[in-house]
């Protein structure tokens, strides 16, 4: 029975709408981490590192991830949920949202598309060294990892109140919400991206996101450091899932301005 | 009578509804006081401070913010209104649209979660001091407050503008305007935020929140002109409750044109 | 007749509606002004003018007045139209959308408005300078009016296509648009100030708006070139208003791909 | 009959609609590369080329592409469909929305819109050369070829994504989506503009678009690595328009979690 289950499982991964997911995510996770470590490479060339005495390369590749999430996530959402990043399907599948089985594909079809930004940013920009997520001198990897798992709580929990209807009020499943919203779900998953690598890309390098740091620790070698975009992100978007059933759980039937208006006497 | 009142508003207060509220209130401002006093830090770590010569820093955290306010009013919107900011939970309790109880209960879940995120920033970042909202040196303290007073009387007007329905002819209970209205509502409140950095980050410091002032100065030790970032946001979101009432209180039924175009002969 | 005509007009110009009016554009022209001007005082105070090496202060007041004319559109939309611009007023006026005796008072708000906001940044701010819009050395003043006619042609066109929903396949009339509509449209709107800034700020200033360069001049004393900066605007918002009656006049009942689709055979 | 064809189309081709698509593709362009190549202008006219130390002129041309290229759409959506590249015009064409020989007269309005825009900029600049897009010195033309490729691929793929309901679940002909979801999908597409040029702004130039870079030839008289220009974006969204098919075609059925959940044993 067991066995016949696993059948089905692995019959539905190979089936046609489970490999456009495959590749809804492929494209996504590539446009993600192209921007992401392309932005980096892009300003790292017009200033002297170590020299430069400006935050504007902060700020470039902060608006670059900001901007390339939004996209990444719009664009997947409808094929395959654009997940984007290894770490909200962990979540998703933690909450029960997607299967294992799938979700391994998931997690390859990402890891390949990451991989395959940073190789083709290598090769084709003259083999500018790829940069890799890097953690503050005076920083333990210890400390990185819980900066990486509190940021990544913040953007996965912002994943699932935005992609999720039972707390927006809209009611009824999620197919049904239409463009506008999966859009602006979308943009608020990029934003909050941009934000936290504003808030901590010199601190722990605001990865959020272990196909981003795999890729790029694949194509330069580099894989320093490589568990605490793991352990971190993960840790942090299971975190995310969990205080999320404890807040949508209940039918939500608060007017907005707070609970208390009822009983103002 | 008063008293058996003054119960049923404190069993409502312990209500799981109201507990939800207040870890939504604790959870968006952590993430809008992590990303606002995170990007300075992550900015002072790549410029020498009354050295660079850029106003990169400035942009890096007012786009922080403004992201980061997006977001964190629209992820606890439909569970605690998304106020993220004791002035806002002020002006609200002004208007009558929460009650007394309720709304120290939310300052008291804004204070800690500005609180957290600066402590959290500053064990797990190596000790950098964590910067608190500062007023220009040839300002007076004065000054400074009525500064914040104008910035905050206008992020609060905005925050009623957007929250309710009544002036944007969506007709009935917020409730039912639907994810679309919300995430553009919050998008408009961070968006405001950011630009409000943008004009007066070398002024008064632009804080416009007493929590994100508070943080800071509780984990820096730093206590100065904390009056100033009280009273000004304070007196600015009750003028903003109040003026606001002056522009929606009638029913609104002028075309979008203006209000002429009927008797245009 | 004519003359009662005028009464009935001046009467409409001091309902209450219409007071509101004119209070919705001085808050909203204020905030527009506030953060225009103050976010070029503040980049200026972290850098040394014509020393400094970085576009960062251009980067900083154009994200400015993206986010502020959002809000100020999107604060004023459902009360005057939000116009927050005196170019705009004027092309609606021109369109028949505002009665002139509106439109007067609709001026004199945005003027106030504008001259309140550099007032109060001058006072509270320790006396900096206001900046005033300019045009670049080498450039002449009729260079730089053609200049500020093509950005507020490309404003107020803008403004034209989101505010009016002929074009959109809204249908009806435009208070039924609801919130997120017209959220959008600011948004298209602020976004556009934006860009223009970006492209032409070190060359004509950019301003696109009397009201912006009028509350600057008087309160910094300097009035050269405010001639450039109401004959620009001017006349590229009638010529947008007109350029947009030729689009928009006939039933367009086209498909969104191109109008050829029907006859591909 | 062929000849005929011919006959009807060329008459629609001067039919009262299709004028106004060539002109709103004209306006449209001119915006956009109007933003593209002043925010260059006016960044360069604040720094010292070769001497500065900051990725602030990036981050200024990045964010006033994205903002620029959002509003550019936005206005000729619901006349042209908002192509303002020839690239998409062309991916267009190859999935037969639009027929060959409307393509051409909206790449002739794209061209001449472009070249105008370089050439107003020349003009009322005092005379400032204008940029055109070049590829880092250490690449071979090659390599932009691909990467400007890749990045157009990028591009066009999401425009296909956010123009096309079929795939956002929207139903029906995209005329019936409304204004919000029109002005969500060009948000997408100048955001995606901007995240690209922050990715390969110091490698290929980031143009994406041919129109953008043969006006900026024309003007300057410098036609180097045209080929470059043309070659790489064309491919890149002819692949795009491929791999839409792939992934549209079928009807689109699952939810958005990832398509595993009705198996969730």
């Amino acid at each position: 029975m067991a066995s016949n289950n696993l059948l089905v499982h692995l019959k539905h991964c190979f089936s046609p709408p489970s490999l456009r997911s495959y590749l809804a995510e492929f494209i996504s996770t590539f446009l993600f981490v192209f921007t992401a470590v392309g932005s980096a490479i892009s300003a790292r060339m017009l200033t002297t590192p170590d020299v430069t005495n400006s935050a504007s390369p902060l700020v470039a590749t902060a608006v670059a991830q900001a901007f390339g999430l939004f996209a990444a996530v719009l664009i997947a959402a409808d094929v395959s949920g654009g997940h984007v990043n290894p770490a909200v399907t962990f979540a998703y599948a933690i909450g029960g949202h997607i299967g294992v089985p799938s979700a391994i594909f998931y997690w390859a079809s990402q890891l390949l598309g990451a991989t395959m930004a940073c190789l083709s940013l290598n090769l084709f920009s003259a083999g500018e060294e790829v940069p890799t997520t890097r953690i503050a001198v005076a920083m333990t990897g210890f400390g990185g990892a819980v900066m990486e798992g509190v940021l990544t709580f913040l953007l996965v929990y912002t994943v699932h109140v935005v992609g999720e209807p039972r707390l927006s009020g809209g009611g009824g499943k999620r197919g049904k919400r239409g463009f506008a919203a999966t859009a602006l779900g979308a943009l608020a998953v990029g934003l909050t991206e941009g934000a936290c690598v504003l808030a901590a890309g010199s601190l722990s390098g605001a990865s959020m996101n272990p196909a981003r740091s795999f890729g790029a620790a694949v194509v330069s070698g580099h894989f320093k450091n490589q568990a605490v975009y793991w352990a971190g992100p993960m840790i942090g978007a299971a975190v995310a899932a969990l205080v999320y059933q404890i807040m949508a759980c209940p039918s939500v039937a608060e007017s907005r301005h707070g609970n208390v208006e009822a009983v103002v006497v």
